[in-house]
Order: C-alpha cells, then sequence, then structure tokens
C-alpha cells in the first residue's frame, strides 16, 4: 500500500528561504515565522500521513453508493472528517467572526496540498465547503453571512457548486435551471445539474448547494444568470433545521477515478433558494468560488505528482533489477536497485524539478492572494488573475503526467490497482478537466487575461523577470545555470505574446490556436523563474553555512535539471505557436 | 456508447498508393491487389464493429472471474471467439500447412489493428496465441509443430507467455521457476508466474503455455534459462486430451484496465513441460515471440488512438457548445459545434495526424518483416530490428497521450465511464508497460541495436532518408513543406547518434541518459519520413486526377500540420539528449 510523508522540510524552505514570509508587508504574515509554520504544518502533515492516507485506497475500492436517496461515504470517511474539522483545519484562513482562524492564505496552501496528496476525494468535501464560503463571504448579505458561514466554516454543514447540466458545461448561457421569484423573496428553483461533487453524503446534517440559474424574463444567455443558496434542509430563523428542501441526488456517476467524493446528478424541484448577490450578477458571484477552486485545483495536480513520486521513489530504490551499466553498485544482492538507471533517474528527476518548482509557483501565488485580498493591492490581483488559468492548465497537465510517469517506475505492478499507483493517475485526471478543461483555461488566459487591461500585467509580470534577472545579474553561481536560461526562456513567452498581438486582432484563430502551448509555455517560464529564486537562496544558504548542505546542494542539482532538460520545451512551443493558424484550422471540418 | 468504424480507406491508400505492395518483390505479394485487400479488410472491419466493439465496454464493467480454479470470461466473448475462429483471422499469416491462410504479415497487421481498436482485452486472447504459435514454429521440433500448431492456428486452442515473477521482471536473470528432467525427456516444472495475460480461461478446451524456467545444475543467471511448453491438459498422441496438467490459476489481478482479458498468476506445482528449442538458450526462442509481440503493442497505441480519436471527433461535432470566434456557424442552433474552435481542432489535428502517421509507420514495419521472413532480406531484418523498441515504445508512449486528449474533448463526459473514453486511456496505459516498459526499450535501443554489427542499421536507415530526400529534391510541391522539416529532424537524429558515439563509450550514462528523448525523437522522424512518402503520394494522386479529391487534400493537410506542429520536437530531444549525464546523474541516490 502507499504512503505518503508531508514535505514540511520543502515547504519551509519556500516560506522562508525563497519567500520570506515573516518579513513580507502582508497583514498577518508578521506571525508566519518559521517555529509557527514549522508546528502547524508538523501537525498538518501528521494527520495526512496518518489518518488520510490510509483511507485513499478504501476511498477508491468502496466509492460512494447511493440507496434510497442516501449516499454512504467509504468506511472511515465520516470519522476522519469529524477529526479534521475539530482540528479546525477547514477554517483556517477563514474570518474569525465565522469561526475560522484567519491565518494568511498561503499556509491554507500548503495545507491543503497536504490534505489532498494524502486524499484527493475526501479532501473535496471540506475544499468545496470553503469555496461556498469564500462566495457567500464575498456577496451574500449579513444574515446569510451568519446562517451559513459559522456552520460552514466549522464544516458542520458542507457547501457544492452547482454549474453544469447535461447539455451545458463550459456554454453556461445554454443554461435551462430556472429560479421564479416567490411572494417572500425566495426563489423556487428547478432543474437538473450534473457533476456535482459531494453533492449528497452522510458526513453531515445539511449541505449549503450554491445553484446557478435564471429568473424567467431576464436577459437572455449568460447575462440572466443568477446564483442562489439553496440549502438541502431549510433553516429556521433560530439556527436549527427545518423541512427537507426540494433537492435531491438523483444518481452518483461512475468515474475513471476521485470515487471516495460522490459526484451527483442533483434534481431541483421547485426547491427554495435565496439570491446571493444581485439579480443576473450569478457569473460574478460564481467566479469568486471559481478562481479559488481553480488554483486549488492546480494545487491537486502539484499534490497528486507528490504522492506517486513519493511512492515511484521508494519502488527505486527498494526494487533490485538489472545493474548499472557502469558497474554493480549493490554487489552483494542479486541485483542493483532500480535508482541506478540513467533512465530511471531521468524519469525521478523530471517529477522532482517539476513537484518543487510547481510547490514554489503555488505558494508564491497564493502569496500574491494575499497580497491582493489582505493587502488590496491591485497590480498583484493583475498578476494572480493572469496567472489563474496557468496554475490550472499547466500544474494539472504536468501533474497527470508525473503521475504517469511514477506508475511507469513500478513497470507491471503500475497497472495492478493492489499497488495504488493507478489511483494516483486516475485521481489526477480530473484536475485537468473540472473547473473549466484545460483547453477553456488557456482560451482565457489568451482570449482574455493576457489582454486585459491592455496588458498591463502581462507587462508586470515580464518587467518582474527582467528585474530579477537585471538585480542578481553580477551572481557569478546563477548566471550561466540559472539567469541565462530564465532569460532564453522569458524571451520565448514575449515572442510569443507579440505574435498574439500582431496577429490575433486581424485572425482571432492565430492566436487561439496557439493558446494552450502558451499556457505551457507561461507555466515553464514561471518554474523557470521559481528555480532561478530557489538557487538564489540554495547558494545563499550554503555561503552563509548550513547544517543541511545535502538539502540545499540537492536543490541545485534539481533546479539544474529543469534549467537544462525541461526549460528548453519553451523554443518547442514558441514554434508552434508561430506556425499561426494555418495548420490547425487548414482542414474544413467536414473534411475530417 | 462509443462506436468503431475501421479506416479501410486510410489503409487502402497506405498499402496501394503509398507502399505499393502489389508490385513489392516480396514472395506473396503479388496476390495483394486492391481489391483483394479491400475485400478482405472490409470483412475484417465489420466483424470488429459489429461483434467486437460492442463487446468492449462490457469487458470493462464485467472483468473476468476466478471462482474454484475456473475463470469466467466476461458474457460473450466466447461466442464472439468462436466466430473471429470460424472466421479464420487468428490464422491469416501463418503456413497453410498448419492450417493458417500463409498471407504476408503485413495483412494481418493491418487487420490486427481494427481488431485491437474495437477491443484489446479481447484480441489479446488470440494475439498471444499468434506469439506462441510463432515460437513453436521457429523453434519447435516436427512433433511439436504438428502436436500444436493446427490446433493453436484454428484457435481451438490458446497460447500464454509465462516470462515475469514477482520477484523479476526485467532482470529474467533472478528467475526461480525450475525444469527439472525426467526420464521420458519431459521437465517438472515448478514456481510461479504472474502477469500472465489470457492464462486462464474457459474460451478454449486447451491452453499452452510457453514457460521459461531453469534447468537446475545449467549456467548462472539468463545464461541457463530454457523455454518449456506447457499445457494444461496434456496431449495424447492421437492428439486427444489427456490428464490435467499441474498448473492453475491462483489468482486474477485487478488492473487500471484490459478487464476483460484474464491476467493471471499461474502456478506450477510439477507440471509437465516439453523443452522448446535447445537447453539453456530460452531468451533466443523467447525473443521470437517477444519481438513479434513488441510490434503488436505498438499497434495496440495507434489502435486506442483511432478509436479514441474517432469518438472524440464525432462528439466534437455533434456537442454544442459556445460560438466561434470568428462569427457563429452554426447561427440557427443555441450554439456551435464543439469543432469550430482553434484548441479542440488542435488537438483533433495533434490526433490525426499522429494516427495516420504511425499507421503508415507500422505496416511499413510489416512489410520489413515479410522483407526479412519470406524474402530472407538481411538488411530488412537490420531495420526492423532497429525500429522494434521505436515502434513499441514511441506509438505507445505517443497512442496513449492521444487518447488523453480524445477524453480531454469530452470534458467532464471524458471521466464517466459510461461514456467510454476512459476505457480507452486505462486499456491504452499498460502499451507502455508490458513486453518490456518503455524504458527498457529505450535501453535496448541506445544501448544495442544502435550499435549492433558496427551501426551499420542505423547507417542504412540514414541512408534511406537521405535517398529519399535527394530523389525527391526537384519537387517543389514537397520541398518546403515536407522535405525541409524531414531533413532538420534528421539532423537532429543524426547529431544525438553521434553525441552517443563520441560519449558513451567513456560514460556509457552520457547515452542512457538521453535513451528516453533517442527513442522519441527516432520516431518523429519515422513519422516525418511517413508522411513526406503519403504527401508525394497524395500529391501523385491529384496530379493523375481522382474522384477523391477531399482525401487526398486532408491528407495533405494532415501531413503539414504534422510537419510544423509536431516534428519540430525533434530539436528538444536533441538538446535533452546534449545535456548529458550530468544533469540526470548529478544528484546521489541517497540525496533523493
Amino acid at each position: 500500500m502507499p504512503s505518503y510523508t508531508a514535505p514540511t522540510r520543502d515547504m519551509q524552505f519556500i516560506l522562508h528561504d525563497v519567500l520570506n514570509v515573516s518579513q513580507q508587508d502582508i497583514p498577518g504574515y508578521a506571525e508566519l515565522e518559521p517555529d509557527f509554520t514549522g508546528a502547524v504544518l508538523e501537525e498538518a502533515g501528521k494527520i495526512s500521513s496518518e489518518v488520510l492516507a490510509p483511507l485513499n485506497p478504501v476511498g477508491d475500492t468502496e466509492g460512494c453508493v447511493l440507496e434510497n436517496g442516501v449516499v454512504r461515504t467509504p468506511k472511515g470517511f465520516k470519522e476522519a472528517f469529524d477529526q479534521v474539522r475539530e482540528g479546525g483545519w477547514p477554517a483556517l484562513d477563514l474570518p474569525e467572526e465565522y469561526g475560522g482562524q484567519n491565518m494568511p492564505y498561503i499556509l491554507g496552501t500548503a495545507v491543503g496540498e497536504m490534505f489532498s496528496a494524502a486524499n484527493q476525494a475526501f479532501t473535496m468535501y471540506h475544499g468545496l465547503t470553503h469555496g461556498a464560503a469564500s462566495a457567500i463571504l464575498a456577496h451574500g448579505s449579513d444574515q446569510q453571512k451568519t446562517t451559513y458561514l459559522p456552520k460552514m466554516a466549522s464544516c458542520d454543514w458542507t457547501g457544492t457548486m452547482n454549474l453544469t447540466e447535461p447539455h451545458c458545461g463550459t456554454d453556461l448561457g445554454l443554461m435551462r435551471t430556472k429560479a421564479e421569484p416567490q411572494e417572500d423573496g425566495s426563489y423556487k428553483v428547478t432543474g437538473q445539474k450534473i457533476f456535482i461533487s459531494s453533492g449528497e453524503h452522510d458526513m453531515t446534517d445539511n449541505i449549503i448547494h450554491l445553484v446557478l440559474a435564471k429568473i424567467p424574463g431576464g436577459p437572455e444567455g449568460i447575462k440572466g444568470v443568477s446564483l442562489f443558496i439553496v440549502p438541502k434542509f431549510l433553516v429556521n430563523e433560530d439556527g436549527s433545521l427545518g423541512d427537507r428542501n426540494g433537492v435531491s441526488c438523483g444518481k452518483i456517476e461512475e468515474k475513471m477515478g476521485i470515487h471516495g467524493n460522490s459526484t451527483c446528478v442533483m434534481n431541483y424541484d421547485g426547491a427554495t433558494g435565496y439570491l446571493l448577490g444581485e439579480k443576473h450578477k450569478g457569473m460574478r458571484a460564481m467566479f469568486t468560488m471559481m478562481n479559488e477552486a481553480r488554483i486549488g485545483v492546480g494545487m491537486q495536480g502539484l499534490a497528486q505528482a507528490e504522492v506517486a513520486y513519493q511512492n515511484a521513489l521508494a519502488y527505486a530504490k527498494d526494487r533490485l533489477q538489472g545493474r548499472a551499466v557502469t558497474g554493480a553498485e549493490n554487489p552483494d544482492g542479486p541485483a542493483d536497485p532500480l535508482i541506478v538507471h540513467p533512465d530511471i533517474r531521468r524519469s525521478l528527476m523530471d517529477q522532482k524539478s517539476f513537484i518543487e518548482g510547481a510547490r514554489a509557483f503555488m505558494l508564491w501565488g497564493a502569496e500574491l492572494i494575499d497580497r491582493s485580498h489582505r493587502g488590496e493591492d491591485e497590480a498583484a490581483e493583475g498578476l494572480i488573475s493572469l496567472m489563474t488559468p496557468v496554475i490550472k492548465g499547466f500544474l494539472t497537465d504536468e501533474g497527470y503526467d508525473m503521475t504517469v510517469l511514477a506508475q511507469q517506475v513500478y513497470g507491471g505492478h503500475g497497472y495492478i490497482e493492489e499497488w495504488g499507483m493507478s489511483q494516483f493517475t486516475r485521481d489526477a485526471r480530473i484536475a485537468m478537466i473540472y473547473e473549466g478543461a484545460n483547453g477553456v483555461q488557456a482560451l482565457d488566459l489568451v482570449g482574455r487575461k493576457l489582454t486585459s487591461d491592455s496588458g498591463k500585467h502581462v507587462m508586470a509580470f515580464f518587467d518582474m523577470v527582467k528585474g530579477f534577472l537585471k538585480e542578481n545579474e553580477g551572481d557569478e553561481a546563477l548566471k550561466k545555470e540559472f539567469l541565462d536560461p530564465l532569460k532564453a526562456a522569458s524571451k520565448d513567452l514575449q515572442a510569443s505574446a507579440m505574435f498574439f498581438m500582431q496577429n490575433g486582432v486581424k485572425n482571432p484563430n492565430a492566436a487561439l490556436s496557439g493558446s494552450y502551448d502558451f499556457m505551457h509555455l507561461f507555466g515553464h517560464v514561471c518554474l523557470g523563474l521559481m528555480w532561478a529564486r530557489m538557487a538564489k537562496a540554495a547558494h545563499a544558504a550554503l555561503d552563509a553555512g548550513t547544517s543541511d548542505e545535502t538539502f540545499y546542494r540537492a536543490k541545485l542539482a534539481t533546479g539544474r535539471f529543469y534549467m537544462q532538460r525541461r526549460l528548453p520545451a519553451t523554443a518547442l512551443h514558441l514554434a508552434r505557436i508561430e506556425s499561426g493558424a494555418e495548420p490547425v484550422m487548414a482542414l474544413e471540418a467536414e473534411a475530417f
């Protein structure tokens, strides 16, 4: 059975050596001293390894079962959920007035990676609750906040988001679910929603559904969509639970993975709903939830890559097969461990260099969110808004590929469910799809984010990279190995952006044909930047003298691998982007 | 539910327009006239679409069940197997004297793609029988041939190959299964084999296991391995079935995919076995089977990509979501079909350009096998031996990636088992692992094949590419779009080979660190060559005048896409190869 050990040391390195969080001028960051974050991460790591990880294969094997309208979650999920709730984990970064601990988002992100790596299907129950709570926090009335937030912060009640219908996923303007106004100010919601994660389950007394629906007579298409709070059980004025609402689970989907999470078809039959935010501005309110969810999904890509890598590494060290081509390294044993073989090493380095770069990228992104929300820094908001599709799309694509590499290290055993590697791959697969399929992320990036505010945010990104290069140009230790490759990659990104600007206006297809490559190119540059920053921090620690030399030297070796073996992918992406729309669109749809 | 339509038109194009098979000086090729191959492919396509494809999800859902030592295959498998047998399909290319039809391997390959695309798990039952029969044909005594081959050609009995043990996969020298000589010339085989595809089932009266084992007292390691025929039921002199042999299925593995095939743990308890070929030369005999199996597995990569693509394409044309950025293309409908979106088109073109290039590569490889086996052409044998790991490794890696792309076109529905796209991905995953994990293929390619016979075969490959370029250098229609990119890619391949030669001797790790990239680089050059040849054929058909202009124009557009968007990957692979061993091996195993 696979295991999971929280990468606390690596997280501490990023938080303190690289991002230097406790010195940042962001409200709440002063308390993020190494001892404090270390203690929190230690505790979160413990519950991840000891409680959540052992339930991961249980969730996969048992799945969720719908019987007589009630969904039974896998054995042990409820007890673990209680334990997570009692630890206050779901509300780490929610406001104190609603029962949260008001810690920075960056800390919640580090903890989230651990929970997600240990058990993605399980973590979604409180992850989505957090997203729903955020939407209520941002758009709810005072009464809505006091009614729902304390119970959601504690996860006494969980939350869901309801967007998709059978005939409409990305194109929500086609939505049919309707919400008819009632005399008391509430609405009657009627329609069917599909792919509702955690839609129904047996772990809490109530479930708060956030549901997109159209108020009859409103504007056509996406402009006529509103957001509603639809509780499973209505809530009385005193906070106690009242009648069962007209919402039920019609079916649980059989999926490729995340079997431990109940993915439900939800039927709304005149269910009582309450408008959240403004009429017909439902998408705006939903986007509060979606942006957070997208970053959380990017993290899932990283998390599954991490847990898969840990197990692949253990297997590569343990499994004896063949001899090193340069001479036996385990001469007393019947064979050498797999890790002596260069191609196994190549695979492990691909995984390791991605994971550590991606973790820095995630935590830096989380810092930008804190800077934006807590510090009300508009530049940071612009930057994270630009990078949200990159975090979601790039990290989930790459994260998935890494689980496939990890599975491959196991050879035939990787294909056998008992060994657990297949689950990581199957679970990771969903992250490329939900919260907007990655093609939609690429479209969002190139079609919207790149040009928003006249391209201000992408220019700020380039300025930041240039600033970093300039600031460190005298650093010989960094120059050839880290700064030069970063500069080359960043030039490829600029050339791509330039290509879109020059060609995208007269032919939008010229830009959109390269959107997916651009998302990956951007991701590589971000990871290249992260590796350059981490290399700088590692050199600083080594120069200052450290008892942990092995750690910092490994960091440099891993970074060099990324710069030499992964980052050059930017040139390929640029070549593909610059080939424009012609190769992609030349064939008429009918000629396929 | 997904469907499958055999790509008969495309196969005919490759066989006749590109390879011009009936004009080739290979025994048996003269009868491969278009009408004849068309009729065979038509029939094979029919049984694939109508019989095998509908059983594919059944096999996935039901799987195989072991009860009281008997394995029950999914409902309908036995009837379909009888139908395939009665059609004579498994023995298409086996010798007539054993009941086969003695047709060229190239035709069997085309048919095999269809069967495999329609139902991979099912097709493995007779596919492995074919491999086992080939090994008996090549290494068996006359008596062994007459005893087993007619029954295996007709698939009245199926065959298996038994290599892997719990503690040894790639490194077969560690094998523990032993074969003790008996006075009557037979052996008693004792040991446990795992991952035995089709190891036990209820579709035929007998199963002929080919088992690797060590004769006590023989040479150490891999040099002491011999191959044995171990029938499930012993065969009497008159050909009737005798006693049950001491071999049984201990367990069926729960796998990620190919649930319709029984992957068995096989226990040999003093089972009677008969030496096949020479003592201690078991690996040589097994390689007859393995090389064929590796090419067959490469084909599975192509086949799963094809069926996944067909369904993704149908969905992309059918599903209405969003509007084309250049203006509505389905103005009377609520939205445009997915296929209008450039990123969907990019994904479909990635798939289509791979599949058609890979099919040409497979069939060209099959021609080389015929040239080698039927024509006894040593140059062809050298070339196909060089390219076998490329066919296996590159086509299964890329084929898998294509199933992931196809699944992605379905959005959320791609993750739901009911829609069938997940099965293609899960089934395709095994092809990267079995018959030698792809890392082992890369090792075989760089560590063995590249340098065998002093590099003669790779030089022959380069000469062939150069010859093609030279022969067509005056063809303006081909030059810029096809020949120039092929030339650039081929140069990258040569530079890689040169790098290995210059660095590999003093540091084998320098070559092996780039082996995986080399395998992919080689694969791209092969597909680039295939596309250049197909473009030449398409131009010829268009110049000559054709009623099927759309087909040939589509071929050119698809080829241009490959040359512009996929082939430039060779430069990235070269850059990674030229970075050598240092980035890959810098980190000590203990520092991971």
